[in-house]
C-alpha cells in the first residue's frame, strides 16, 4: 500500500493511493498518518473497503507521508564511494547523527537556503519509517518493526556541517532541508529492498545514480544497530545515507544557487522536485 | 510561575506549583503543557483564578514538565573548565548536538544504564524551553521567545559518544538519559539568569558545582545562535551544557553503575534524584 498526506500545510489529510494510481482520500476513518495510525495500521486498514474511499481528482499539494515524526535520525557515509568522495575514512560501524524534525517539508515543497549559506547540497537517500516500537531489537527481527519506506533528500550545509566545530547535526537540519516521501510504501509492495535504483539530477543533470545493493549496512542491520543506542518508536524515520554524487565531491565543489530544481527519486517509492530559493522564500 | 505534570507516565496531568509549595492541578482548564500550550500562555492564564484551582495533596510522580517535545537541542563544551577537564579545545562558537526526545524521563525517574555501557556519565545543566517559535532572532530579542527554565540531568554514554564514529548524538539519546524537570519556571520568577547555581551529587559526594555566570555562551546568544541553524519552536528544549566535575574527567574516570543515586538541582529551579538501574531495569 502506499499512503499519502495531501492538502495545505496544516491542513493535511490521510490518503491511499489505489492500484490506478489514483488518490483515494482516508479521513473518513483515519485522523491522520502517524505513529499512532501505523502502529495499529493493520487492525484498522483491515476494516476498510478500499474501493468505497472517495476518489480526489485533484489533490493538490503533496505533503510529507508521515505527521508528528519523533525522531529523523540519520546514517553517515554509508555508501563506500560516497565516504571517499567525502575524503572520509569507510566507516566500520554505523556514523549517526540526527537531523532536526522541524527540518520536513512535502516531497515537491520548495527548499530555502538559509541567508547566510554557501555549500548547501543534495543527497539522495533511502528513507525507512518505523511502525511498531522497538530496542535492542535483532537483526533477524528488525524488519517487523518498519512500517514501509520512503524517498528522502537529506540536504546538507557543508560549512555548517564540517567547518563550524565538527558536530554534523548543524548543518543538518536547517528549516526545508528535510524533504521525503511522496509515499510510504509498505514493505509487500517493496521487490528487492537490497536492489532499489536511486537518482537525483539539478536542473535535469544527472548528479547521483546509486543502487542500495551498494549500502555497506543494509536496513535490517541499521534498524538492528540503532535500537542499541535509542528506542526506535512508530513514526520514525531513519534516512540510510547517500551514495556518490553530492556536490561536494565534485572538482570544483557544486552548490545549490537560487533558481535551481532538484529532482529526485526511488524505484517503485515515488519521485520528488523542489525549487530551490532562498530564505524567506 | 512553576508549571509542572504529574502522575503516571502517559497519564500525566498539568499543574502549577503555588506561592506555598503546594501543587494545583490545571487540568480543568488546560490539556497538557505542551508546545500549542506555551505558546499562548499568557492568554490561557490571564483567565484562571489561581486560587480556585484544586489542591493535589499527594502528587505521586513528577513527570517532564514539558509534554510532546519537538527538538532537544544541546550545546557541547560551554564551560571552559568543562572544555578542559574533557580535553577538547575551548570553542569559539557553539558545538550543536541533538538529544533524543525518547530520551527524556521525568526528574526522579530511574535512569537505566544500556546492557552493554560501562562509561555512563553524569551532566547537570540548564535547561532553556521555547515558548514562542522563532528563527535568525537577534540577542536582544531572543528572551521573548523562551518559556521559560528547568534542570536537565545530560546523561552520556562516552564509549557510544567518543569512541563510536566520532559523532555525539549516538552517546546522547539511550531511553532515560534526558531527565528533565521538576518545573518549567518563568523567566520572571528567575532573579539572575547569568547567576544561577548549579550542582550535582553521587551517592551523596558532591560531583560538579557551577554558576552559569561562567558560561562561555549565554542564554540569549544560544537562541540567537541556534535560531540561524534551525526554527526554534514553542516546547522544543535546549540543555546549555555543563561545568567541570563529569565522571570522564575524574583521574582515574568514574562512570555510574547500577544502585548510583544522582542528586542534583539549580538555585531556584528545583532539584531532581535519578536511581541508576540498568536495563530493563
Amino acid at each position: 500500500m502506499k499512503f499519502l498526506r495531501y492538502g495545505p500545510r496544516g491542513q493535511e489529510k490521510p490518503a491511499v493511493l489505489d492500484a490506478e494510481g489514483q488518490v483515494r482520500c482516508l479521513s473518513a476513518h483515519v485522523t491522520d498518518i502517524d505513529g499512532s495510525f501505523l502502529a495499529q495500521r493493520d487492525v484498522i486498514m483491515a476494516g476498510i473497503d478500499l474501493a468505497s474511499l472517495p476518489h480526489v481528482a485533484e489533490p493538490g499539494r503533496i505533503a510529507e507521508p508521515v505527521a508528528r515524526v519523533g525522531k529523523f535520525v540519520c546514517i553517515g557515509l554509508n555508501y563506500r564511494d560516497h565516504a571517499i568522495e567525502a575524503g572520509m575514512p569507510i566507516p566500520s560501524e554505523p556514523i549517526v547523527f540526527m537531523k532536526a524534525t522541524s527540518a520536513i517539508i512535502g516531497p515537491d515543497d520548495d527548499v530555502l537556503l538559509p541567508p547566510t549559506s554557501m555549500k548547501s547540497d543534495w543527497e539522495v537517500e533511502l528513507g525507512v519509517v518505523i511502525g511498531k516500537d522497538c530496542r535492542y531489537v535483532s537483526e533477524a527481527d528488525a524488519m517487523d518493526h518498519v512500517a514501509g519506506l520512503c524517498v528522502v533528500n537529506d540536504l546538507s550545509e557543508r560549512e555548517y556541517q564540517l567547518e563550524r566545530g565538527g558536530q554534523w547535526d548543524k548543518g543538518k537540519g536547517c528549516d526545508t532541508f528535510g524533504p521525503f516521501g511522496p509515499w510510504l510504501v509498505t514493505l509487500d509492495e517493496v521487490a528487492d529492498i537490497d536492489n532499489l535504483d536511486m537518482w537525483l539530477d539539478v536542473n535535469g543533470v544527472r548528479m547521483q545514480t546509486g543502487n542500495t545493493s551498494t549500502l555497506i549496512f543494509n536496513v535490517p542491520h541499521i534498524v538492528h544497530y540503532l535500537s542499541q543506542f535509542m528506542s526506535l518508536q512508530a513514526g520514525d524515520i531513519i534516512s540510510t545515507g547517500t551514495p556518490f554524487g553530492v556536490g561536494m565531491g565534485r572538482k570544483p565543489p557544486v552548490y545549490l544557487a537560487e533558481g535551481d530544481v532538484m529532482t529526485l527519486g526511488i524505484a517503485g517509492l515515488g519521485a520528488q522536485r523542489q525549487q530551490v530559493r532562498r530564505w524567506p522564500g
